[in-house]
């Protein structure tokens, strides 16, 4: 398909398809030219400044059966937008999406019809907005053997724990900003719990290290329990907090992945993204570590991304075999070793340091460091203890087991610190 | 093309082509196999564990007569590379190349040769070694409408600044370090005056901004009269030093381009760079900052880089059409507005600052800040003027009058700062 005219749908007209349609209405882009918008109660969505002799539909049929090229599905969710792209592709129709959870889950399957039917399927808008990372991942650094990929994929966290540590603000207060300032939404379940970086960081490991995962093994832990004494802390440590998405290959060629709030030393590259921008970050045998960053999220720069895909369709430049259906997709392991924060908060009395140390020595964990910072009520005390090495499923057993104590005034909050 | 089996050519064997070698050795690069190497006294670059059937040569034209499918150029400098690469696309070869002065100087014209043969000249390798910038800028913002790259290019530069910054060691001594470690060559010139960022920037203005520009025209200074004084001033200033490459679009449609040393604010991206790593960071009028990160040079990085585009010319994913035939090559504007930092060294008596400020004043120029630290001779005191917002014009004609003061102990240094 080499052309100089190319009909686009676009399915969904919120945010990023009128941003779409903006760009593609700029002029300079005479050889894309949206022809069909498709969405619920349409006539609500009728602008005047997208050309005319454009179709304004609430059927998908009407795009189906139309000589419409390439389809862009902005509609999010799993259903019906996996549908409607395996039915674009069938019509012989190209599709660009940025829906992530399509792609991390049915990705591999909708790219298998896209070789069947030689049309291409692109999703660079999927994860980090912007950013051109899969693209960089799969072409750019093709050259190389990718081993690690460290991401900041969700701007909504990225965004509440800035604020936290550059104001001292508690979790509520920042995630209620965000909300004002529509960085978050009503439900923020997706962003602060990690499933929004899970598709993501799916789609990063299908891209960058070779392997498709099955989306709903990678381990999630929210953000929500995050207090801001946690920076505090975390500043005492050379460090600060971030919803980090990992995945790496193991020596036993397994697929490591976690979505989690982890401990970042300052001096390290992800703690210099701020507040709603986003960064990918990997890691290869012979190029050493490269660095993707940009806006995220956003009308504007999710807009970019699809219609540089769009670009690349036209100009014939996208393989057409995929990066998705290499193999099949399996189950990551979740355990990564690596040094823990813990940070416990107490009612004080004497023996607590030596009893929490006793118990994990037991599963084989040693004690690197314990902090407290003076001024605190002893009845409601934080304290951080900070562990060596050692894998996850140790801390875990040490927690569960300090529960058992009397000094706890609230459980827990424990946090791998990022190497 | 688009076959199974591609014999590739390495014209250089130094540390990028046997780096190259070694990946296309390693066993999961089966359609690529290297069958020549050329270089001069070749018998001295043997190897055996290159595969057998490899043909060693000193005489090019073996490889142009050979059935080779991609010539991979490495041999640095301006000829014989440039002949080398014609004739090897004249001859139905596509060429991957890392030579920056060719590309910069000489691309558009093999571009339109590889187009007329219907073969490919890639070039990521070109700029910042391993990092996929060209492609990120040519094809994954190719929706965005970019109007400014800034660019850390040049990581002998970036080295010898940040360890002048980190230890306050003087240019020399850094100078001599980079050599040690071979980060800078016995001649540094191409390094520290500019003209090696000058290639890069001039071959990203054309990818990105989609400009072509004469290489020479890029107005260059050199970071030679940068002092340690200099990082604590920078510092009083929340700033560092960096070599900067910056190109623009300005209001009249005319490319703004400099490679020279910058007061950089130390909370900005750019100034996040330490050692000899390289980053680009573009704007866009959709998509915001976007910034690219990683290793600039070095044998493996550089060779990822050009495997990367090897693998690329494989999968046909490359666009035969270029970037550089776009538009016929312009001179540069070199004056950018912007803030300055100047620092004299002078023999200090009353109404020094006083004349400056009267110097300055009568070329419209206002001075903001004046910056004294303490513990200096007062026969060769070291302090800072720093100037709002002016064009370069103005400040150049304003030293040249303060010329006439005989107070000067050395030539003072100014840089523009960063906005």
């Amino acid at each position: 398909m080499k052309k100089t005219d190319y009909k686009v749908a676009l399915l969904g007209f919120g945010t990023v398809g009128s941003a779409v349609a903006r760009i593609l209405s700029d002029g300079s882009r005479n050889h894309l030219r949206v022809t069909h918008v498709c969405n619920r109660n349409v006539e609500q969505k009728r602008v005047e400044w997208l050309s005319e002799g454009v179709t304004w539909t609430d059927d998908i049929e009407v795009v189906l059966e139309s000589d419409v090229d390439i389809v862009i599905e902005l509609i999010g969710g799993e259903e019906p937008a996996t549908d409607w792209i395996r039915r674009s592709l069938r019509k012989g129709k190209s599709v660009v999406t940025a829906n992530k959870q399509v792609i991390a889950r049915y990705g591999a399957e909708l790219e298998f019809i896209a070789q069947e039917e030689k049309q291409w399927l692109r999703y660079e808008a999927a994860v980090a907005g912007g950013i051109p990372v899969i693209q960089g991942l799969r072409d750019g650094l093709s050259g190389d053997r990718l081993f690690r990929i460290l991401g900041i994929l969700n701007g909504t966290c990225n965004y509440i724990l800035t604020r936290m540590e550059s104001d001292q603000v508690s979790f509520e207060k920042a995630l209620g900003e965000a909300q004002e300032l529509g960085y978050a939404e009503a439900d923020p379940t997706a962003d602060i719990d990690g499933l929004d970086a899970q598709a993501k960081l799916a789609i990063l490991t299908a891209a960058g290290l070779g392997e498709s995962v099955l989306v709903d093994s990678i381990p999630l832990r929210t953000i929500r329990s995050i207090e801001a004494v946690d920076f505090i802390y975390a500043k005492r440590l050379g460090a600060t907090i971030r919803q980090v998405s990992r995945a790496e290959r193991n020596e036993d060629n397994q697929v490591v992945a976690s979505v989690q709030p982890m401990l970042v030393p300052t001096s390290s590259t992800l703690a210099q993204v701020g507040g709603s921008r986003n960064m990918v970050v990997v890691e290869g045998e012979s190029g050493g570590e490269t660095a993707f960053a940009g806006l995220g999220a956003g009308g504007l720069p999710t807009a970019v991304a699809v219609v540089s895909d769009l670009e690349s369709i036209t100009r014939g430049t996208s393989e057409v075999s995929g990066i998705l259906t290499k193999s099949a997709p399996r189950e990551v392991v979740g355990e990564f070793v690596s040094p823990h924060y813990i940070r416990f908060v107490i009612s004080d009395r004497p023996g607590i340091i030596a009893g929490l140390a006793g118990v994990f020595s037991r599963h084989g964990v040693n004690v690197d460091s314990i902090l407290q910072e003076p001024g605190w009520s002893k009845k409601e005390l934080p304290f951080v203890m900070t562990l060596e090495a050692c894998d996850t499923a140790s801390v875990r057993e040490g927690l569960k087991e300090s529960e058992l104590f009397d000094f706890h005034q609230r459980p827990p909050l424990w946090m791998p610190v990022l190497a």
